[in-house]
């Protein structure tokens, strides 16, 4: 499936400084990069890297002295997604798991999933399938956790979230990924584009380590599974920030936009649509680092 | 310098259960593992693994049946430190860092890096060599908290230490990684065996990315730093759990040797004796990962 | 019914210090103070007094030169507990409400009432009957929270332990105030001595006000409500410290007794045997400081 | 001196609610409210009451069937304040304290004083002067702690404050009581109009329980602290709210204003104009209940 993506930043610039950007579509064997663009005003310095493990395809740019700064972002990208028998996986084995997965069994910084351990096991401790458990914290998110744009802000945490029940697709997903890794099962962030998100923005969700796969859930169900382009894979919005700023640089805007590829026909999916199967992205890729 | 090091970790099984331990000696440049020997009482299947980026050494070990089980590991290694010339060293420059450190610049599950940033620039913001900067943050350390044993727990995080001003060595790290990543400077933990560490125990530092090498800072100041074993090396003691439990396992003791090689003569360094130098353990490892 | 209570603290002086105690008997129409005695060894200064508001009784004691001190309390206390038709009460209405009342609709130390809002009202929003309403919340906490010695400290809040689901008395007593006041509720802490609880010691639990009274629940279920001593009503534990030290001194040791009055027949009643009333120790006290 | 002073609070009103407001001038022998005017349009039920202790003034409304609420409160408030000799007065004895001021040494909702004492004793503990150590804690929270509307919420706590170091009067007060608490100097949380406020609008500050009288510290330094009119005294901010809603009613606008009586001369008078004197408003009242 290609998607047409793009974005935006804009920056109010107050002295020389440098920005770490995210907000490239990884490169992968489930996703091709068909072309990209990516341009700046007033021209910049930046070069792209990457983490030593990982595919996040990150920028890093100096903003010289320029006082405003416009970031534009474009790229045609070929998804594929994979509907893989999920139920009926046996559990999720520590003692076989895949090593580059067992980072993501460990809390991070805002997943604190060592002091809600407790509650994981009581509310889905006594689901023996492991998709069904991860199903079971996707619905009880779904359920419990009211969408409210503008009710957290970047200092929020799982912790937060499961007393305050509010938040954004970021607070979603950290709970999410702290419910598993608290029930022992790998879970990992991911950012995106996200095609139907309405109002378009970047957007973010959890994968879980079920059935030798990392599964995509998205508990606000706000966009279908089978129309993101990855960005970012981390053990949480720390690992994903879309840009880190080091100096003064004050952002100004953010347009994002995700449109399908002219020819194509989609079919929306969302995770409960699928009794048995889950939905992976990275099909084929057992690395733990997408 | 050569070390005999050893610990013994003893568990009460309830059930089978998985054990991920971290503490055998890493192998590096600048840590060579003369000999080592893991036992355990009674015998069970395990095995050794690295991480896709990183030199500490994992072992997954599976209980089985066993209702008691002991864990012996002894090894020997000679360790170098070199003395890095820090002071009057560059800024640190994001723009030009090696990409390996980055990741240590963000915040983590023990380091709220980002809601202590302006508390960091107000005390150590005008200090404008790096390496004087970092200095200034352990002397502050070492000066207004206290150590004192039993006052924290595997919960507390830095955010608690500024508050608190009590902690242990784990508290001491995560408080100087925080300072560090709030200033832009990138800092990791370290775990290890230390030599004159008293009482006999796991010790925890944090290094900081200062003139393009990881320098060693103990702001506990219980242990030279000429006198250090690697365990673990990570983003905060998340990474760096000398046991993490799957299943029901309790520990009921733990018992840690440091002894200095026969032959050789140690002349303990700590870091307020140097005035221009800094110490680092893994001199000529650009790598972010020890 | 009769009790007799006592209870015996010893403390480790190192300077002069004062302490302000709160462990005797409240006296009230309903906890008839038939006869008591304070004594410490060393004998040392001290006066009784009560706050402008409220019925608990405090000692403020000047330790002088002791270096130990034991502080002897008993008391022999009629208590009378009242039955009172709650079930069908109507809504608690703010706009009649005791103005007495209304402090304790309000979040304090422990109870950030504020912050838990949508999960009460989620939780138990639905239930019309203010009465029905308290005994979810009592049955919920009993069901969700498990009582472990030694898993809290001094600074667990409601907050805490809606994430953490474990605590002692104290926690449990939190979390119903919290719980209640976020449904606009008032609710208020309890603590004193309890006959048949076991390990001997004192007790914490939940009033609310309910058609027009205080009523008594205790989610723990540890000690029968008819056989409960008062001794401090508060906002919470902060407002009901058995002990606050000013200066230096530290407790070594604590020992609590209840016994029932000799002749007296006692048949334990707790709040589960009940089903359209609740339990009222205060019966005819209108006021808010019970 | 005379003051003329005004709020009007506007509300969306969703379904008939109450409304608890805190926002008329208090009445004691060192503020005498020459007239007031309290007018709601629509015209709605309310009633004046008192709480059984302290001296604040609280209205309690029913908003009815209203869709919008506006409700305009102004007065002329006679005030008085009085400069106290403080430096040299004697240590503030629990001993001996009055007995209303004892509350105002426990922590509070907003005050986590129990957390933070190692750090106010490390501070300012060497100070042995009792009205220099509360000098010293108003210029340390001037100096340390910077005013930014916006940078925090109604969550925001002391703990909070001390790490983020930014906040609003509210906050700024809450870290004084903090500290003094702390430091077992009974404080409590004032709110009030302040004349030269600028922007106009309702301000917060602390008083401390030195030398026998409840002084007045304003760390904001951003009003004189002889012209103030007392709305509020309490623990903290959750004691002393502006507007506690019942119901569903939202808030769509404030407006405050506080000018000085027609004929009046002002000389505003900072705290640290002053060098040995105090300044206190509720001179000769020595209830803790302002």
């Amino acid at each position: 499936m290609r998607f047409n993506v793009s974005s935006q930043l804009n920056y109010h610039v107050k002295f020389p400084s440098t920005l770490i950007l995210n907000i490239q579509a990884q490169m992968s064997s489930a996703q091709y990069v068909v072309e990209e663009k990516l341009t700046t005003n007033p021209q910049v310095n930046y070069e792209e890297f990457y983490l030593e493990a990982g595919s996040s395809r990150f920028i890093r740019l100096q903003t010289g002295n320029a006082q405003t700064l416009e970031i534009c972002y474009s790229a045609t990208v070929d998804c594929s997604t994979e509907l893989v028998p999920a139920k009926g996986a046996p559990p999720v084995s520590i003692a076989e798991m895949d090593r580059n997965a067992i980072p993501y069994l460990f809390p991070s910084r805002y997943v604190q999933s060592d002091r809600l351990s407790k509650l994981a096991w009581d509310l889905f401790g006594k689901i023996n399938d492991p998709y069904q458990k991860v199903v079971a914290i996707d619905d009880w998110i779904y359920s419990n956790i009211e969408y409210a744009l503008g009710s957290t802000d970047s200092q929020t945490s799982a912790y937060d979230t499961v007393v305050e029940r509010r938040g954004v697709c970021r607070d979603f997903a950290h709970l999410g990924i702290a419910y598993c890794r608290a029930l022992n099962i790998p879970a990992r962030y991911f950012s995106g584009y996200a095609y139907q998100l309405n109002p378009p923005d970047f957007h973010a969700l959890f994968e879980c380590y079920v059935a030798g796969q990392w599964l995509l859930f998205d508990s606000t169900r706000l966009a279908p599974l089978n129309g993101l382009v990855r960005i970012g894979t981390g053990r949480d919005a720390a690992d994903a920030a879309l840009a880190s700023i080091f100096g003064g640089v004050q952002g100004t805007g953010v347009k994002v936009d995700c449109q399908l590829g002219s020819g194509e026909t989609f079919t929306p999916l969302f995770r409960n649509q699928l009794r048995t199967q889950g939905i992976a992205q990275n099909s084929g890729d057992s690395s733990g680092n997408g």
